[in-house]
This record gives structure tokens, sequence and C-alpha cells, in this order.
């Protein structure tokens, strides 16, 4: 039997509408942190800040200039100095609760960046409709982190309210940078869930509908991205071309070689150079190129592969053209196979709720998650890990204008999480 | 024997370094054309403005925002409605005076528009010193035309002045967005110069220094701009990477056949691309790509083959890509051979000036000039062209942030000006 | 429990030495087609020769130069000039046995060409130390077709001793020019196999050893093989570049677009350029250019999306560099799914030989097979086909110089094979 | 007044049609060498040959096969063990007549070497219709030497017949392998012209016709030859592309990339890859490819840049593919001004043919001729050299099958010839 969540309900959908309003990039998710860090503290939970929870030398992807941006914005939002200085400039944060009795560890992991979309200004858009819409243009939740975190506060709340009959401990873990697959590396690496003895992580519709969860997905794609830089010498493209370092022509041949990788014999492999953008004049010889790019495989080795194999063409290209280069990793995922126990128990959890579809049968995830980072890293010191998504209806893609997700869905994914917290920690 | 301009000198200067504080880009030169205009009426010309001088339909790399830009920065600069709008939306005038003696006409050319460089600010750069730098970051009088303006109005002053001496007609044009070799294929459009049985043009400093000039320069390379823009269909690089059409990957390989294009047996040719942007998200197949490149030429039939090369190479690949494509032609000029008896004459102009080197060797001008269109235009209607160079000392190169002229060669420039136009136009 | 194939024993090593000392490549096998018939005639066998299984529109990889040594070589062993007269230039045959009872029709296919590999001289190898090694220099049964002919004609003797047991009819088919999987369309499209209840191919070792067989096998790719050509204009590289037209670059431009085809998010691709050779002269713009290449898909849809891809970017390549081109296919495999009731059938004959492994999970056979093309045209007119593998040791790689096959694994694959024709033509 | 050798016409005709029928490939020229000693001995003149003409370091571009191929053709021709030896394996030979009076040393170069070209068959080409026709299918003396030779040898007649009258010493030489510019960095590096105060050399047709002759033409262009090979590895490309290193990726990506690199604003460059050839077979990742291209450069200072972006890029493109590569030069020419002292020399001489039309204008050779390496290094050294051109009508181009020269023009040519070595070895 299911335990009673409805208690929850009003919070799950006003937090997570707050939270919609006003959505922040990772790694400048300083009001956010801030929002997260008062209500775990509200509930009685111990708060882990700054390099506690992030290991500044496994940052991936974090930009200085939207870090200043994120804490200008917090100031403007009244966030406190004490706050800021605490965060040490990272973002995100663990909320910890011990029973006090004997138990397991389990960590819990939720994501809260947003993603660089512009939220669509049509009134049948629910958040326009109900007047909850972000206020920054160019920025939306629009992958549903708000509902992962509303869901990952009300959970937190359900935990504390019934402390007395767990026993073991629990760490919420609020990740920045999910968008790239750009923050666990650095949770991971401050070391926080190494003593978890369970790990699990969710994410919301995907490929699941309202009523459904799928407990064993499979096709997390192995991925690395890259952010290459190709540095030459200008000239003037009438008078004295020879004396130039084409940047672009570096950029451009790497390009036609990076898709031209070799497919792999032992499983499925990806390239996209997604942005590349390459000079100054029309008439001046480019002496500057960047490429934004990315590499997948079936898995780590076939990755692994991929990554090398794009390194070596980058280097050639610098060589034949004489620019110089720079290649700066951008984020990174794994692969992942859930846990069979955890599995056993998310079925439980799900089969406990009415009217809940469990899926056991393999669903494609067909895409990059990081906390498959953290789950790796529980797994690598002898936890197990599980990720697994709530369904919910949703009128468009993940990461467009209209995305929006059922609210109804909330509900009945609270209570999966909740239940699977009791099973695990029942005292 | 030489005229005497010497009370011209202090106009040539303040003209110069006003006209500096203020630089506009090409088609945007609404403040700059309307001091022109007032100067010319004060001086006693008819002035033609808008499509009287400007065929909208040659218009090349004229971008409404730039225009309305400039219009903006008019009305701050307290430029008039009436004038506004008697411009129809065109920059560049024409101010004509006809001596009411039978004779030919002259057509003299100057252009008014600036370069997107922003000004140095050290303080050993003179326009720093003596305070009259750009007022505009991002913008500056880097290659001259300044002092190509303070001269042309020098000179319309002179002649105003001695037109009881002089017969004929002259036509002063005072060109827009000549650089990118834009702004002469519309004006040359209009007709303004098809009357001309002369038409000198000239540029300040470049291969020569102070106390020089010019005569017969070449290697004024033929060149057409173009902008290329390539759309495809966006798709998620992990998912369904067949599903899309990549625009990058028609650029790149569009690129590196454009620089293979084969060199020319019967002289000079060259080929940039400039500037490359493509793409939206380093996930997604790229559906856009962007090229602003540039293709040159020793003779119009050379630059005709790179022209005509580079469209089969961009065509090929939007097909190979299955991409759809565009080719904007943004400028062009072409070569241009002085005709002798106007060498003669630049050449007795510049004799009459004492201590003034006159250069009748071929010096390479080295560049692309759309005086050349205009010239053209005008040998083609049976007129006799030419365009030459004033000397002037210069601390750096054009286009540079420390470019300055050695404002002392603006009087023998002007010297040489009204000396040919008094051979020409002489009672 | 199996029928008894000893007395076949001898026949199937000498038979299968004999083919090994003569190889023949595909579309010259006259000598082998001559040896095949005759012995099909002593056994009673009617005979379809030349038109009659081959349909010569749909010969793909055929070289008249190739066949004409073919048939030289013939003339040469004695071959009669009737029977190449019957053969009308194409190899191959059907032997048809008619029990004269009604019942289904079986069409039983073996392949009979050679590949182009030089045999090891080394004493260790059988071939050479019992004597029986190819005679022809650049050519050598390498893949292990000698035994697939020695098990056909083993069978088709054992077909005929026992017809009286039997009911329907069975039609052999020696198949030409399976390497480059280039004969199979040419015997489909003559009709041969339309009115086949059932088809049944083999190859022998692959992934198997000896004592096993391989009774459901997957991972059969579908592929494409072509010859693209391009012609362009040659013209002197130093005095007049710009007058050529260059294949090389067409090729060299098409081959970096062809190996950066998109993945499919939906299977597996393949795409190969195995062999390239362009140009006359170090000082000659290139004007011919050759590419044998190949693509390959998971499904006949993937592969059709390889080969559109590959066809979009070979047309749009000529356009680029203003050459002409042509696309030859020069072979073609499809997929198979075994049809299960003979995937039972094969499983009891199998389990009828003593101590024979009958693998029924699934085997990746991991390379194209044109039988396949025949097990389609069977399956379309609707019969069953299946495709299996007999088991047998080999010292190295198919396709190698030292390439052998465990002699003592035929008498066990015969065993099969009589099963298999025994459970499905029982009288 | 010029000297008369009329004697001399039927020697030239003779000779020339004799060489004609037999004509040898660079470093092959065994028969013609043999038959230039024998000559040069008849007349009188001291004889080197093997390594005192050739330095065996510089050869460039000698293949063995074709050295061996070349001193079968000489045995089979008669040609003696002792000669062939005396050769060391090297062809070409200088002959040596010393007048015993204190003088200059003149060189003057003649050229041997045929090219791979098959004669036309047409009757109406007069080597066909007079019966003197090459006799080696794929080999032609279509570049004129057969005529320089036969003037080189009617020289050396003239010559010995007036050394009475001549001062100093006169070097003939006889160099292999112009073709391709391959032989004259041996003959060079071996040091025969280090002592030459003079060097003359000539062409013969070219731009200029019968009766003309150009003392001063320009546009040598210097070149450099290379044949680049990669070297990767192989791997089936079905079953595991990963596995390979992509010989052919390399090459392709080399090819786009030289073609390429960027124009000289101080002058022409050319580029080419006449030859590629790369691959195994269809199915196999190429492991081996072979490119012969050329880089040219209006000065050597260009030409240098064209080859070290050239070798940049082969690199670049070895690593990027993961191969090994080399690069072997094959040949180099360089520019050559000519001496204005010998300008004036050609010109008396020429002035003195009655009929004669001297060329003074320059004239552009537009090709390279290895010669200039000959004449470089007499520069070197001191001494004064030029290289001209005796004009002949010819029916078509040089290197083509129907190539032919006025033989009228012969006598003229060899009066000019004979006039300048009388103005500079005059008694």
């Amino acid at each position: 039997m299911s335990v009673c969540v409805a208690k929850y309900h009003d919070q799950l959908i006003s937090i997570r509408r707050h939270l919609h309003t006003m959505p922040e990039e990772g790694w400048s998710e300083f009001t956010t942190t801030n929002f997260i860090v008062e209500k775990l503290k509200e509930y009685g939970y111990q708060v882990l800040l700054g390099t506690k929870v992030i290991n500044p030398e496994n940052c991936l992807g974090r930009s200085q200039k939207v870090v200043d941006a994120g804490i200008a914005y917090a100031r403007k939002n009244g966030v406190s100095e004490d706050f800021l200085k605490a965060t040490e400039g990272y973002t995100g944060c663990c909320g910890i609760l011990d029973t006090g009795r004997p138990g397991p560890t389990l960590a819990v992991r939720f994501d809260i960046d947003c993603v660089p979309v512009t939220e669509s200004t049509e009134q049948d858009h629910i958040p326009q409709s109900e007047g909850f819409e972000s206020t920054r243009p160019g920025l939306m939740h629009a992958c549903g982190h708000d509902a992962h975190m509303s869901t990952g506060l009300a959970l937190a709340h359900w935990v504390a309210d019934h402390k007395d009959e767990l026993k073991g401990r629990i760490k919420f873990l609020f990740q920045p940078a999910e968008e790239g697959v750009r923050g666990a590396a650095a949770m991971a690496a401050s070391g926080i869930v190494d003593d978890a003895d369970f790990f699990l992580g969710a994410h919301i519709a995907m490929m699941c509908k309202s009523g459904e969860i799928s407990v064993n997905p499979y096709g997390f794609l192995c991925t690395t991205k890259m952010d290459v830089t190709y540095t030459g010498r200008p000239a003037h493209a009438g008078v004295e071309p020879n004396a130039g370092r084409n940047a672009m022509a570096a950029a451009c041949n790497a390009f036609v070689q990076l898709l031209g990788i070799a497919r792999h014999g032992s499983g499925m492999t990806r390239i996209n150079v997604g942005q590349l953008n390459a000079g100054e004049g029309r008439n001046v010889i480019p002496s500057h190129a960047v490429m934004k790019m990315e590499v997948r495989g079936e898995t780590g080795e076939i990755n692994q592969y991929m990554y090398d194999s794009a390194v070596q063409i980058i280097k050639g290209c610098a060589l034949s053209q004489g620019c110089e280069y720079t290649i700066e990793k951008m984020g990174e995922a794994v692969d992942l196979t859930n846990d069979q126990a955890l599995v056993d128990v998310l079925t439980q959890a799900g089969n406990a709720v009415e009217g809940m579809n469990v899926r056991k049968d393999p669903m494609n995830f067909g895409g990059s998650e990081d906390a498959t980072i953290l789950a790796r890293r529980v797994q690598a010191h002898g936890g197990k890990a599980a990720f697994f998504v709530l369904g919910a209806d949703r009128p468009s893609g993940h990461h467009t204008a209209r995305f929006d997700i059922d609210e109804k869905a909330l509900d009945k994914g609270l209570a999966v999480w909740a239940n699977a917290v009791s099973i695990l920690l029942k005292k």
C-alpha cells in the first residue's frame, strides 16, 4: 500500500510554478539554491554548500561571466551576502537528514538549472494563461527541472514529517548544471555520495505518459562535450593572403574529417559539431574559430574511441594549417545499468500507487544524463544505483518553447518516491 | 604655375576633424550627408539627393537595420525631418555647378563612410591628443574618407570662388558605402555620371608618402563580395542524426572546395571566406550557416571565372547535403586603366605644385576601389576617367586603430585637384 | 535418425581438392561450370544453362575482359565449343531432378567462384603438402566455395541415389560470382527459383567450428557495391590550370563527404571507398577518377538511406567541380530472417547427426551474402527460406592466403543437408 | 656576319631522325648516351661518364626498374658491356674540348630524354610518312630533345672543325632526365660546371616560330615535384572499420587542403596532384595511398612557401588519420634571369643570321626547365648564364602525339649557336 502524499499537493504546484518564473542557467543558480536551502532548513535539514558539494577542479562548462551574472541576479533578488559567501561561488547544495537509527545511507538527486530557450508567449500555453511564465527572456525551465525541484522539496518535507518511521540517513542532492551534462562530475568528485548505499535519480516526462513509470530504462549514451578553438594569424586577404594562418581552414577541415570518423564495429557512435563561429571580416584571413561539439558511444570504450579519434583530427588540422588549438571538456555522461535490487524496489513502489502503469520492459531513454556519473560513483564504492522516469503528458518536446508538463502527474510521482524511501529506510 | 589654395587651409583641417568625430557606416551616413549638403548649398551648388543619385535596385550590402540606426543618430544630431524625407532613405548626394558657358562636364568623386574599427585611445594618437577622436566606439574614419570629404568640400568652395574663370559644368559626387565596395554600383546605375566627359577620383595615403602623387596606379583588383546562406533541417544529433540536413556540412565542404578553386593561368586570383557562422546548439544537427566571402581577379574576366567557379561549388554542396542556399551579392569593384589624356592632366597638375614628386611609374594600388565602377560607366559612355593617389604619411596601416594622416599633405592635395579642374575647365 | 552418407566421403574430398587446384573468378567459371554439368548429367539430372539461369540485364560487376579470359582458360582445359556455346557466355547452372511424385519444390544453392588471393606456398599449408594447391597465381578458393561445390555435388548424387524415397522436385543452383555479392541478382531475375516452396543455402566455417551448425544466424548486412567514375577535362597544371575540370577534386571531395554521411538513429551503417585511382600525369589537371565503394545498413531501409545519401554527394561534387559522373551498381545483398519452419527442419536435421552441436542461439554472420537475394525472391513468391552455417575448423581467416578447412567436417555437413532434404521431400 | 653551317645540314637531319626512332625515358638513356659518346669521340672530344658527371646522391625521380629496362634495351641494341660498365648505371655525358689557348670555359647543355607519349600513327604525321617514327610504343621524342641532341652534336662537330680559331675550353653537357626536371640537380652536384665562365642552354619551338629566337625569355617557374605516400592499417570495412587507419582518408583530406593553400601576395603559385592511387579492395579500409604532385612559384621564395605549406598539410593529415607518411622529392627547377652580357651575345649571334627575327621583348616561357639549376650553379660560382628559345613551327603542342618540328629551322638554330660560341671563344 502506498504512503499518502495528498498533504503536499499545494506545495508541489506552488513551488514548481514559483521556480518556473525564475529560470537560471547552469552554474548561475544562486537564487534557486538560496530558495532550496531556505526550504531545507525550514524542514530541519543540515545543509552543505560550496566546495563541500562541488569540487572546483572538476567543474565542466562553467563560465565566470555566467556565474557573475547569476550573483548579480541574486543580489537583485535580495539574496544575502552571507549566503553568497557561503556558496564560495558554486551553486547547488546537499540537505542531510540523519534518523539517528542505524541503517543505510540513501542519496537522492534532483537537478536545478534551466535551458536557453525563450518561452512561448501564446495564450494557450498554460504557464502564460496561469501567469507563471518565465520572467527572463531567453531562459526557461523547458526540461522540467522546476518539477524535479518541487518534487525533491516535497519529498524532503515528507521525509522530515516521517522521520520517526525511518532508519539510516538520507542525502538530498540538488545538482547544478545538468544541461550539457556538466555539473555531476564536480558533485561526484566532492565525495558527497561516496558513503551512499543507495542512489536514486529520476527524470520527468521523456518517453513516459502521465500514469506511467519506467523502472529500467536503457540507452543512456556515453558522451563527451568539447569546445575546440583554433587560433591563427590574420592577414589581408587581397594583399598578402600567404601571411595568414587560417583558423577557419583548420576548423572546416577538422569538421569534414570529424564527421568521417570510422563507425565502430562493436556499437553505436555519434558525432556532431553543433556550432561553428569563425572569422573577423570579409577580407581578412580568419584568425579565430570555435567549434562546440560532442561525441557519443554506446559504451564508455566506444565513446573513448570517438573522443580519441576526434582529438587526433583536431591536432592534425592545427598542424596542417599552422594554427594553435585548445580543447576544453564541457560535459560528460556515462552509461548506466540499474541495479536489479533497486529496479525491484521501484517496481514495488510504483505498483503500490493506484492506477500506476509500471513499465519494466526496456524503454529507450535515448539521451544523455549526468546523473549517471553520480550513479557510477556510488556503484564504484559498492553501493547500488538506479535512474527511473516518471511519466507526465507534455504538449511539446523537451527544450522547446511550448514545453510544459501535466501537473496532475506530480502527486503520483511524489508517491513513488516516498514509497521507495519508505521501502529502503523503513525502521 | 599652380593655383593658390592657402585660403582653404583652415577649412580643410577643421572639416576633416569635425567629420572624424562622427564616423558613420556605409548606407547610414545621414548626418554626414546633411553636413555636406549644407556646405554645398552655402557655396551655391544645386544639390541632388535620394533616388536622383542612388538607384535602389542596385544597392549592395545595404542593411535596413543599419539605415534605421543612421536615421536615429541623425535625429539625435538635430538633422531635420525635411532633409531625412528628401533622402528617401538613401545617403550620398551630388552637388552641381554650371558655369553657364559651353564646355565639358567633369565629375569628381569623394567617398563618405567609415570603417568598423574602434579608435585607439593612446595619448600619442593625434586625434586623441588634439581632441577630435571618434565619439562612436566601434566606428572610425580609419581609411581617410574624412580627409576625402574635407578636400572635396574645399575644392567645391574653390570652384565656386573661381567659377567666372571656368567653363562647362562640374558635378561633385559624395558617394556612400565605399567600404566593402558597395555604394558605387547604385550611384552609377542612377545615371548621374552618364553625361560626364571626364571623371576623376582619388585616394589619400596608401602607397604614397607626403609630397608624392601617383598618377597612373595599377592593380585595382576586380572583386565580388557575397553572402552565402545554407538552410538545412535540424535534428537531434543523438537520437536521429539521419533526419537532419546539415547546413554546416554544406558550408564546410563548400569552404574547402572554394579555397581550392584552380589558380588562373592569365593572372592573379584571390578568394576568402572571412566569416562563417553555423549551427544552433551542441547536440542539434546544424540547420543554418552563413558565409561572408569574396573573390578577386586581376581582370574582370578572371574575377568572373572565380565567381562562376564559386557559385558552382556552392550549388554542388547544397545538392550534396540536401540543403537550400542563397547567394547575395554584397559589393563589387572592377579594374581600371587610366585614360592617358587624364594621366597627362594629372601630371601637369602635380608638376605645377612646388616640391611635388609626381610618380608616373606603375605603382601597385593593391586593393579594390568602387570608384572603378563609376570610371567604367563614364568610359562606357565615351568619357575619360582616371583615379590617382594623393600621398600622405601615416603612422599605421589603413583600417587600423592608430590610422591617421599627415594633415600637412592636404594643402598640396587640394592644389593638385584645383590645378586639374583648372586645366580641364579653363575658360 | 540420420541418413548415412559414408559412401560419398571419397567424392567429397577428391572433388573439393580438384576444384581447389583450378579456381576461377566470378563470371569466368566456365571450366568449373563444365565440370559440374558433367557430374550432374552423370547423376541423371536435367541441366539448365546460360540465360535460362542468368538474366543478362541483372548481371552486376561482370567484366567482359574477365569473361573472355575465362573462356580462353576453358579452351585450354579442353572444354568443348558446344558447351561454351550453350552457356551463351554466362556461367553457373541449375540441375533439376523431378521425382515424378507430387510434392514441394526445393531449391538448394551452392556458389562456385574464387577470390583474388595468392595461395600460401608454405609447406605446412595443407593444400601445399597434400599437393592440391591452386595452379593459378593470384586466384584461390580462399572462401570455401570448393567445399560448397563438392558438398552440392555429393548431395546431388545422394538425391539421385535415393530418388525413389522422395517426392516433389529439387533444383540444384550452382551460382556464379558470389564474391562481391554479384551473381545472385541475375540468377534470381531469371525466375529460376520462383516456383520454389523451400530454399536452402549454407556457408562453411565462418563463426562455427567443426561439429557445430548455426541454424538461425543473424547479421546479414544489406549492402550495395558501386563503381563511381568522374570525368573532367585535362589541362596543363602550370600554364592554364583554370581550363581543367578536376576529376580528382570531385572524387576527393566526394570521399570526405561520403565518410561523413550522418549515422542512422535506427541502426548500424557502414561506408567504405576501397579503391580510388585518379589522374594521368604529375603536371596535368586530372581528368579521370574511379572509386570502388560500398555502403551497408542493418536493414534494407537503412542501406537505402546510405545509398541515397551517397548518390546525392556524388552528384553534388560533380556539379561543384564541373565534371561528369557515372554510378554503376556492382553488387548487392539484402538481410534475411530465416523462416521458423525451416529453422525447425534444420534443427531436426542437425540433431539427427551424432555429435553435432546445433546452435539455435543468434550467432552474428557479420557479413554480406547474396544468397539473401535468392531467399528474398523465394519468400516474395510465398515460399520459405533459410541460410545456415556448417562449422569447420580453419587455420586462418576467410580470404587469406593460408585459408583452409577441416575436411573431416564435410561428411557431417553433407549429412545435415541430406537429412534436411529427406525431411522436406520424404515420400 | 654569321659563320657558315651549311656543311652540317645533312648531319642535323639524319641524327635527329635516327634518335627520334629510339626514344628513351629519363635515367634509362643508355643507347642514346652511347650514340652521343661515339660521335663526340669521333670528333675528338674527351668524354666523361658516370659519377664524373652525375652525383648519385642528387638523382631525383630515378627508378631502378626503368634503369634496368634501359640497360636491357641497350644490350639488345648491341651496346658494349664496357660502355655500360663505364656509365656506372648513370646516363648522360660531358664532351670536353680544350683549345690549348688561355681563355674562358663555356658550358653548353643539351637534354636527351623522351616523354611517355605514344606517337601518332596518322599518315600525315611527318615522322610516319618519312619513316622515322618511334619504334617504341608509349615513348616518343615529343618535346624536341631529338633536335636538341642533333644540334648539340652538329655544334660539337663545328667546334672541332674550327678549334684553331678559338681559345679557352668548351664543355658539351648531354643531360639525362629533363622531363620532370629531374636530371640537372645531379649533374650540377657533380661539380661539372663549377669552372664555367659562361653557360648557355636552349629549347626549340615553345612560343617561338621558325625564324625567331627569344634571347631573354622570362617565366621559368620554380617547381618542386614530390611523391607522397601514406601507409595506414587495413581492416574489414564491415566488421571492424574502427580498427583501420585509413590512408585514403589521409590522402583525400590532404588533397583538399593542398589545393587550398593560400595564394601568395607577391607572385604566381601553382599546385597539382596529378595522380592519386589508393586502396586495396572494395571492402577493406585502405592502407596505402600514393600521390604524385608538384608545386610551383614565380620565385624560389614563393615556390618554397608552397612546398613548406604542402609539407605541413601532408604531415597534419598523417597525424589526423593515424597514418605514416613519406615525401620523396622527384624533381626541381628554379627561375632564371639571363645575364645581360649573354643576352647581348645572343642578340649579336642572332642578328648575324640572315632573316632571323631576334625577339628581345620579354616572352613568357610559361613552364619549368631544369637547365635553370645548372645556370644557377654557374652564376653562384661567379659565371654568367643564359637560356634562349630557338623558334620552330610545330603542328601540335609539346608532349602531344602529333608533335613535330619544322626541320628547316635547325640550320638557323645551329648558326646562332655557332655564332655565340664564336663570339665568346674567339681567339
